[in-house]
């Protein structure tokens, strides 16, 4: 079947992922020019930013992720289908996908980033990542199955293992996730287990440099460094991680760290599906375009967002990037411009912060540094007003508000998603 | 390890189960009595009559279970472990499970009942159940599924056939669901597939009696009917399934329906694990139990709610039963009287109601009879003050007078949680 059979004589878009990038140009790209389909592995946009309170019980998935269809639906000439991409076929100008052969005018990758294990396999089998939902569930349903189990044991240096909690990597990801962490153990968990001493329980931030948030200002990283300290956070600064095989991390240094729960979040890598050759691929394993997102080996190829790395200078692997960047290539493919007309793209940093805790968080925008209460008050507003859709907005609003006053982190079921493919 | 090790002297009472029976009588046993160990193989309650809603992508999952942990908390010596029960071992007063022999001085058997295909294995293979999130979410998944694979079908039988979906059972559940599917036809689908010609979508109830909501007044039949049928809900009466293969279902009469989604409704049985010998095993697979929910096979073992069956007259299959059941077990074991001065149990019908969509609802309490916008206001009244939990209220009603504004259903994720046992 033939999904553009009504596109007549307007050149067909095709756009690969459902994230903050796929969705933005789906919405600007005028339909009454171009014929555009999406498709995504996924019926849902996936609010990444907010997974981590996923994990530790303070979200329901269902308020950080939003289904496509209703998104796509306010452009409402934009098609979608629900397919995983299998490989690209540039010189015939189409995409081989689980719903089969779909061509193509004009293809926009936004097929951001994966995680990214440099090659260690054992560790990637047996580490916790968090990239999805999905992820996310399995990372809440893994802690809390831990403590389940440590009340079975009988032997403290078991438990203490059980209790151990290494996070590899602190970036923003790695700090959030530790912060909730402390949380859980500070007022969720010695209720929940009164027959264990959760002060047995220790959370530790792996990092190879030499400070958490390591690409925010330093007063953020002085700050975040005490904030964590203060929450009962072991920092264990300019530490690499060489193995992990689900009950050992071993670090570069030889020392052996008990433990069977790791989060990795230490590295992510462009995703794109097979049919490009390694001439096309910068550092970080993103695709080169040039400054108008075009790819520099195919004038009908585009990338946006962390799958893409500008010639003139790569770009961070955050949403504003990707969200800029489909802007941009939105408006150009509107003008119907010649190639050489387009309007290149600048990218505009409005700043970053990350949270750490109940009214703990750090923000640099622009010149101005914050911390503490108000850091976290701007970042839960700028969080709620990107969040998609106004009824996750009231409920997430409501849940923050909830648990800030409850203490509560009430949503703990252990139950795990998996992908099922359906005829 | 002992999980009982600190009890000294207390007895040691065992439940199997944290449904409404299960909670119920953990909450009320007296802890300077007895030592309580409560275990469920999932470490949340599930509130059943709303599963028909997360199905339809009316609420989330986590707003229908509760953590077992945090109702237990209130009455924080009652123990609780997750585990699978394997066998009983009467005999010698302990249960095989999971997590090891645990002993016991009273076996509360409060496992609830479990979907019953009288036998029908294909079509056990192939239909959709509704009695866990798992479930619920499954059927979300599982509808949403049918309609992106009808986008891919160039023909309309084809079409028809996955849009075509098949509720066997006119009961309560068979009712409620069939209606939410009617709504999300009428209101949301249309806009989420406008590519899909929505009318050939079919809902229809196949039910063995004459009537839906057969165990209701005459009133209430009279009227669900009715609303069902203004909804376009097709009521096959009088009429019996006899096989599903996933494509084709067959009746009694030799009728071929063509549909790829049937759910099942029609039929429950009690749930218990292996241990008991068939003379102790009522209609409906239940226990048989005597006024006092004795096990009449065993003075140390009860049953209640689902799996129990008394001598003097099977109760119906519903939470008011186990609760009540769990009520009057509570206080004649708190009492610690000899079994021959316990008080007998009763069960005090408070009546019972339906939803059937948008401001349609049936209801039967005591000599009143109710239908329309007030009995389906006294339904939503009544399920909001059920559910467990403050923040799980508010996050329903929040989402009910969304969906009843906005007509829309947002939970539209297709997900699919699987059980998976960890180490």
């Amino acid at each position: 079947m033939d999904i553009f059979a009504l596109s007549g004589d307007k050149k067909r878009v095709l756009i690969l992922g459902g994230g903050f990038g796929g969705i933005e140009i789906a919405r600007r790209l005028d339909t009454r020019k171009y014929e555009v389909l999406l498709i995504d592995k996924h019926n849902y946009f996936t609010f990444q930013p907010l997974l981590y309170q996923v994990a530790t019980g303070g979200l329901e998935p269902d308020s950080v992720a939003y289904p496509l269809r209703k998104i796509l639906s306010k452009n409402n000439k934009v098609l979608f289908r629900l397919a995983e991409v299998q490989k690209i076929d540039a010189a015939n100008s189409k995409v081989i996908t689980t719903i089969g052969e779909l061509p193509y005018d004009k293809l926009v990758l936004a097929t951001g980033a994966t995680t990214n294990f440099f090659n260690m396999t054992e560790t990637e089998k047996s580490a916790l990542s968090l990239k999805s939902v999905t992820d996310a569930l399995n990372i809440r349903s893994f802690v809390l199955q831990k403590f389940e189990a440590a009340l079975l044991v009988n032997s403290i240096e078991e438990q203490k293992r059980m209790m151990n909690f290494v996070i590899v990597g602190g970036g923003p990801t790695g700090v959030e996730i530790s912060g909730a962490l402390a949380e859980l153990k500070r007022h969720v968990l010695p209720c929940d287990y009164p027959e264990l001493d959760i002060k047995m329980m220790n959370i530790s931030i792996l990092e190879s440099g030499e400070n958490v948030l390591d690409a925010m200002s330093d007063y953020a990283k002085r700050k975040a460094k005490k904030q964590l300290e203060e929450m009962g956070v072991n920092l264990l600064m300019k530490k690499q991680l060489k193995s992990f095989n689900g009950h050992e991390a071993v670090l570069a240094d030889g020392t052996v760290i008990e433990t069977s729960s790791l989060i990795w979040t230490a590295g992510v890598k462009g995703n794109f599906p097979e049919g490009f050759d390694a001439t096309v691929v910068a550092r970080g394993n993103r695709l080169i375009v040039d400054d108008t997102n075009h790819l520099v080996s195919n004038e009908n190829i585009f990338a946006i967002g962390d799958v893409a790395s500008m010639q003139s200078g790569a770009h961070p692997m955050v949403a504003p990037v990707a969200i800029q960047q489909a802007k941009n290539l939105a408006k150009n493919l509107n003008s119907q411009k010649p190639k050489g007309e387009w309007e290149k793209f600048v990218y505009v940093d409005k700043g970053s912060m990350a949270t750490i805790g109940r009214s703990r968080a750090v923000a640099d925008i622009k010149f101005i540094h914050m911390k503490g209460f108000f850091a976290w008050l701007a970042w839960l507003f700028i969080h709620l007003m990107l969040l998609v859709g106004f009824r996750n907005r009231v409920i997430v609003l409501f849940n923050w508000i909830w648990n800030y006053f409850s203490y509560d982190r009430a949503i703990r079921l252990i139950i795990r998603p998996y992908e099922k493919s359906e005829k």
